[in-house]
């Protein structure tokens, strides 16, 4: 189907991110089941406290995401619901300040960025995000402006860290 | 990328199954902050006591459902989590008896269809279906051979319920 004429701003999901207990253990039981490559990386951010698996299956980007920290993001809110999840889906936009003044017209408030403690559109590694502070469907929406590469290049020239 | 590089059976994600306390009030965040037409219909499933609200996002099949019966399976699923969120994720398969017969080489078992009491590939309106018991991240594991023409126009003339 045609992305563009059931959201003019939303281009696709950009990322699922689940919040998994053990990142080894869930990445073996996705390469057991469903072929994803058991030697897929898991990498460490120290500043976000996360390890992430990362791979994509049915042509979609899935984060398995366990915090190293048991207070963390991912482990609190595995906690609250004494169950592993899909935690966010993160959908790339066009424009994220227009997507953010579209969703706040709706009444929608943003939500603090965790990772970088800022509410609202903000540089991370691959785009500009936001979270809103809405969930649909008891699912947190992030929305992601992907940068172009000659962006990319300018966020890497400014020596950001990965988060 | 190409989906047949990282796994040779599953073709797509077939939709996402998002377990919500009110299909009505869950389509209107979506509505509001994804962009999603907020006419979209609400469907009665007597059979497997559920309203669904089913539309595309991002090139994904979304359903939102909605437990008819208090007892019901997304009713249960989210009082034993407090939280509403994805209930299982249905892969497009190439050919169902394969990816079962691989899953339980993985050591699989498979999960009772609540809706039909059967446990393995059997037929729904739009395919054949199974249910793994084995979570992957805390999510469970559905697998569909979407029907040919030809199979869709003989599962009609055998007169099966929706489900």
């Amino acid at each position: 189907m045609d992305v563009k004429s059931d959201n003019p701003n939303i281009r696709s999901i950009k990322h699922m991110a689940f919040a998994v207990k053990d990142a080894e253990q869930a990445l073996s039981a996705y390469a057991k089941f469903l072929h994803v490559p058991a030697e897929t990386e898991i990498t460490h951010f120290p500043k976000s406290g996360n390890k992430v698996a990362l791979f994509y299956l049915g042509g979609i980007e899935y984060q398995l995401c366990q915090s190293t920290d048991p207070d963390g993001r991912f482990a609190s809110w595995i906690k609250e619901r004494g169950a592993e999840g899909l935690h966010h889906i993160c959908y790339e936009v066009d424009d994220i300040d227009k997507a953010l003044e579209h969703a706040k017209s709706q009444g929608a408030e943003l939500r603090i960025c965790q990772a970088c403690g800022v509410y609202g559109s903000h540089a991370h590694p691959e785009g500009w995000v936001a979270f809103l502070d809405n969930d649909a469907g008891g699912i947190e929406i992030e929305f992601m402006q992907v940068y172009t590469p000659e962006q990319l290049a300018a966020y890497e020239k400014s020596g950001a860290e990965a988060v």
